[in-house]
């Protein structure tokens, strides 16, 4: 008998673009009547990160000097994707169906309150070791097509637990809204014969406006186009597609960068929720030379609403050259 | 000299992805740093659209029996787009910036409280045919290209206003996300001979999981890959590429259809807060004849977090059919 998956992912007739059906924490309809916003996990007494027999499986781990752990992977107790022997696709009607196969691990650190934006760069790296070290163990396996790793932080950017953690799933698709940043990438490579994101990263850095920090690899900045006010995004000075190929001396420049960016919104913004994660090449085989890794912030302050979802285009009341000029300061 | 804009359109250089700066409320970077959740305007006294100096201009009327108004369209006060005699493109190093060009009013109807859902289905056809009359009246307007039309309605759907209102935005430009949707259907058509939409709306009726109500020329159902939780659809059983020449007879079967959709959301989900928005055909003297307009209810239960706008995919915890039949009974 064929394993039953938690999960199932649909595919969109008209847009192509693929939904996911997580019906594993088996939601029954009445539960949305209730006061359905996300709860927090606040206290450390209910968290179930700060509880040994929820962390017992510790796929990957980073220690402290002391021996005891400051980073970890676990497999994630509600999945979203879920590892299998075989990808099932079916028709419906004229639709497209297939299972939610794959994997979603929880990287946690260690303190229940202290975020990266605290963290020393010793200890940002050490989160980013787990990244890497995650993403070249799960990039390889059968069916999986992109790697996506993310941090929610705060209730109002979707994290219902207080408790510092990022995801990692690793998927059998690519989404065409996905797909659109790649293909964007290589049609300009091939209309000009160079990088786009290098070509926006050098008009960024002459231009100095958007320019929140620098290091010697790595640049912090507002994008000339935000899809959020305050979005802040990292990226490698070097062109670079493949963000599992980062090396040692990289990773800690990367840290020095993710670290300040998520400080200055930390502090200049006074802790606001937001979101931040990866855009890398796919692992599904293909040649992505053209593509550009980077990391983007989105600071919740906005709600994407009627005219965003309907017409497609993001509000900002701020402009970046200001956001970027008051997170620089 | 060339008239200041509100609000600029700026484009991203990968994705072709347009956004809107609106800086037209002035917000300086320090109002970021204090609580900046949508505030909601709850009482009557504070309530800007129950006060008439701020109603006086209304462009569009439908009147109560007693001769008092029903429902009003009136200029936005802050808008995000403004009229004006010119698209100003320009560049900014690499990447492409226009002025924010266009027309935006709010389409308010008298009473306080009582929204869409508490309609009768004549005071509903009422506020459609103020949304096509506003509709019909832009759409020949010079620069205009989309008009979209849409209603907020709840605190965490991003409307700050109790007040019952939609809004309409006509602009000069059709983003790459509306774009892809399009784009589906004509290829759709060019390869099958017939609408994608039609072919899904036949199969769903005969599959009749999905359907929510259905009158003789209107059918509601949750689509088979949902958004959002309980998203519902409104659509039109015939094959009509355009809103705006929805015929009389048409319009009461369409109040009808929506009331019944909002009305079910509101009762069976206990007032969740949701977005509605028309998908129709734009307004830029191509052909559409493929399209299909539809009506897009999503409630508003799960927040897109750093899955969702990383990797593209929304994630639903129940199955459309699942929630059809919730809503159904």
């Amino acid at each position: 008998m064929k394993k039953k998956f938690p999960s199932e992912l649909r595919m969109d007739l008209v847009s192509n673009d693929w939904v996911l059906i997580a019906t594993g924490r088996a939601h029954r309809p009445d539960v949305f009547v209730k006061d359905q916003r996300v709860k927090e996990i606040v206290s450390p007494k209910d968290c179930p990160f700060c509880k040994e027999e929820n962390i017992k499986e510790k796929i990957a781990r980073k220690n402290k000097k002391d021996g005891s752990w400051f980073v970890i992977s676990i497999p994630n107790k509600f999945p979203a994707f879920s590892e299998g022997d075989e990808l099932q696709e079916q028709r419906q009607g004229p639709n497209r169906i297939m299972n939610g196969l794959g994997y979603h691990e929880v990287i946690i650190t260690a303190d229940h309150e202290r975020e990266i934006a605290q963290f020393s760069i010793e200890e940002a790296k050490m989160v980013i070791d787990v990244y890497q070290e995650r993403y070249l163990s799960l990039m390889d396996k059968k069916f999986i097509k992109y790697i996506s790793i993310f941090h929610n932080h705060g209730k109002e950017a979707g994290a219902s637990i207080v408790h510092p953690h990022s995801q990692l799933m690793a998927i059998p698709v690519t989404d065409p809204d996905l797909r659109s940043g790649l293909d964007g990438a290589e049609a300009f490579y091939r209309s000009q014969g160079k990088c786009v994101y290098c070509a926006m990263i050098d008009w960024d850095i002459k231009d100095g406006q958007r320019i929140i920090y620098e290091n010697e690899k790595f640049v912090v900045l507002c994008p000339f186009a935000p899809q959020t006010s305050f979005e802040t995004r990292v990226y490698p000075k070097e062109h670079k597609p493949y963000f599992e190929k980062i090396t040692e001396k990289e990773k800690e420049f990367f840290a020095d960068a993710l670290q300040k960016a998520l400080n200055k919104i930390d502090k200049k913004l006074e802790d606001p929720a937001y979101n931040f994660y990866f855009h890398t090449a796919p692992c599904d085989g293909a040649n992505y030379d053209y593509y550009h890794w980077h990391l983007n912030i989105l600071p919740k302050f906005n709600i994407w609403a009627g005219f965003e979802l309907g017409a497609g285009i993001e509000i900002n009341t701020i402009k970046p050259e200001k956001a970027a000029e008051f997170l620089r300061k």
